[in-house]
């Protein structure tokens, strides 16, 4: 197990990716049933090595008390048998997910006996840094095997021990059959992350999970394309047309469902015609969860709560606190939200399907919700059986992305000597452009 | 005309670029009428400023003249009536094209009542920054126009009297249209183009158009993506089972059709079992079309031609020069395209449906064909009437880009009061997740 020992430098490290990036190309070749009994071998794997990776969580987690991790990260940390059982029900899972390469996504002929398709195939090598929490070993590993990618894995050190025991057991169950357990590698130490990050010639993607900040710092030190999001700054636009029960419901979920997801909302944005009516009901409801209100000057003519300042409007709390605004029209719900937000979710709480419209239609994010609540972005609840990431950025993949943000395509062409000669110049032939 | 004054400061540029976004983000509610209908006004506006627009370009050239610049550069800086009117007619031919935004790309019912959709939309304001040639100027204005988003161009400083007069007119044409005329922008400093590489807070997509060496300069120095491509290193590698004659001619075609274009070949395999065969027949073919050839060690006991060195396998001619290796096998080959290969386009001459099949699967590029010109690697060759650029990134889009690459998606999630914590916790509802 070379990959996982403590001893392998950073200067080893293009030499790993290499070996990943040959395992990967002769993975992404493999059939579907190959790869999905790749994914049956390793769960058998974890199972048969229960044992040695709860001793090996066990051993962490004490590392940890005596370090003074906090209890939130220990909690991510802690790997118990029912939450390692749901990580091998998990992997189990995946194998049953439609398989996300192959797909024939464009079919042209171009002229007679020259044939253009476009297949969906996977991306080669992907660099996954994470923290605490060693079930991500798991869930990352079968995404990447299930879309026929290599997978450099960088684990927190305080789940050293853990992360090693987890990929130990899934190399042995690799080595039961046609794939190389080499497809998973793992990194151990904070240099090798930044090792990782220069690695463009091997790696293709970068899925950083981690804080806002850490994510930032991903993208500032790497020309590797990175899936993720650096902030959740969500809103909810309450119209004048709003139904206030529903509204009232959805902002309370949409706060405290999970306040730490990034597709929980910060601002509230309110119509002032429905101000008071709506904010005297709603915060009796925010402040029996424990919501912390901060109002500009409007929202506090109703409310007896904090002054919100500038800051907030551009704060991701993470936290029981919510951020209030009276706007006087919808255009300026809009305009606040393209100006503050961070083209994560943005949803409008409104009976007018004319003023949805034009909410949906304006605002800039991955997701534009009408009556229901921001918590539902999510690839779990949109279908999607599996999610790698939550991605704020135009470019496609966007919003929650699932299997299809490990897949890229090829275009294939295949001819029987057509040359480009035949189709220029004065004589030119033109092509048929015919869809198959 | 603010924007294409030489008096445009580069500190100004973020409010130009606020500008543009806001512009932007109106043209992309515009329904697909009326942006074509703005391509056709500036179309007649293109026609109605012909003459100062030839006026401006004569003085490009008089300049360009006096400061020595280069035959070819001058050639791509030179406008004449003619190249006017393709540019023009090539303005009403995007119009033409189908709209690549508002598709519904999904449509699922996640619960009865909430229904999720995924449509395409613009990306917002697009980035292009190009050399010489003021006919670039007709070509991405309309493309993005057609495509709901905002452009800022940034045109080479030889081209600034010509780029100013298409720009102006191209503004007039928008004046007389529902569209705000700032959805075109045009920046002519080179200081500007360090700072429009700064505004990722403004700017969706960077298309660099112009050397190698200046893409990756671009994708060094931007946090915004790049759709582009830094390198085109593309092989053509004859099989033992090659029809000797339908690989002389894609040889020939695929170097010599047009040697300076991205998708011209650089190396050629051959496979030791027909390396006598056909290189003594490809070289009268290729010296006749006076390609310099250069080979290894075991080419040179063939052909009595210069000898390649390590650096040539990975230098991109762009020039009638072709480096020649003989491989053992298949796999040899493959393992070279791999290692030296730019993953742009790569073509394996064979009659053994097979090894096709096993090329085109193990071969790591946007382009795998199989016995034809890779120079058929092309948005308008593929069918896609218009092409933003050739990307030899992993990440979609890939390859030839036509008008999609200008477009992202978001999901519209629309409910009725619809909450999460309904489908969590111990009496979670399930979703439904039926497609519609």
């Amino acid at each position: 197990m070379p990959t996982s020992s403590p001893a392998t430098a950073a200067s080893s490290l293009p030499a790993i990716a290499q070996q990943t990036r040959d395992s990967a190309r002769n993975l992404a070749t493999q059939p579907t049933a190959v790869r999905d009994q790749a994914l049956e071998s390793i769960a058998q794997a974890l199972e048969a090595a229960s044992a040695d990776i709860l001793a090996a969580n066990q051993a962490d987690c004490e590392a940890a008390t005596a370090a003074g991790l906090s209890a939130a990260l220990f909690a991510r940390l802690k790997l118990d048998e029912t939450k390692l059982k749901g990580a091998i029900a998990g992997i189990r899972d995946v194998a049953r997910l439609p398989d996300p390469i192959g797909a024939v996504q464009l079919h042209r002929e171009l002229d007679q006996g020259l044939v253009l398709t476009r297949l969906a195939c996977p991306l080669g090598v992907v660099g996954v840094i994470f923290e605490a929490r060693p079930d991500a070993v798991m869930q990352i590993a079968s995404l990447a095997i299930k879309s026929g990618n290599g997978v450099i894995l960088k684990g927190g050190q305080e789940a050293v021990r853990s992360c090693e025991a987890l990929v130990a057991a899934i190399h042995r169950g690799l080595a039961q059959t046609d794939i190389a357990p080499t497809v998973v590698q793992l990194l151990t130490t904070r240099e090798e992350t930044l090792a990782l990050l220069k690695l463009d010639q091997y790696v293709d993607l970068i899925i950083p999970r981690g804080s806002n900040s850490f994510v930032r710092f991903v993208q500032d030190n790497t020309r590797i394309p990175v899936l993720g999001h650096a902030e959740g700054i969500c809103h909810l636009y309450v119209d004048k047309a709003a139904d206030v029960q529903k509204a009232i419901a959805i902002a309370v979920d949409a706060k405290t469902q999970y306040p730490a997801a990034c597709n929980a909302i910060e601002t509230l944005l309110v119509h002032q015609a429905i101000a008071s009516e709506f904010l005297l009901e709603a915060v009796v409801a925010l402040q029996l969860r424990n919501v912390e209100l901060r109002g500009d000057d409007r929202t506090l003519d109703i409310l007896n709560i904090t002054t919100a300042t500038e800051a907030d409007w551009s704060t991701e709390y993470s936290d029981l606190i919510l951020a209030i605004k009276i706007v006087n029209t919808l255009d300026e719900a809009i305009a606040h939200i393209n100006t503050y937000g961070s083209r994560h979710t943005e949803a409008i709480a409104t009976e007018n399907a004319e003023t949805a419209a034009t909410f949906m239609a304006q605002v800039d994010a991955a997701g534009v919700f009408h009556n229901c609540s921001t918590r539902f972005a999510d690839g779990f609840r949109y279908g999607f059986g599996a999610e790698v990431g939550i991605s704020t950025q135009k470019m496609p993949p966007r919003g929650p992305v699932g299997l299809d943000g490990l897949v890229t395509y090829k275009y294939q062409l295949v001819g029987n000597g057509q040359i480009v000669a035949t189709y220029a110049g004065t004589n030119a032939k033109p092509f048929t452009h015919r869809d198959l």
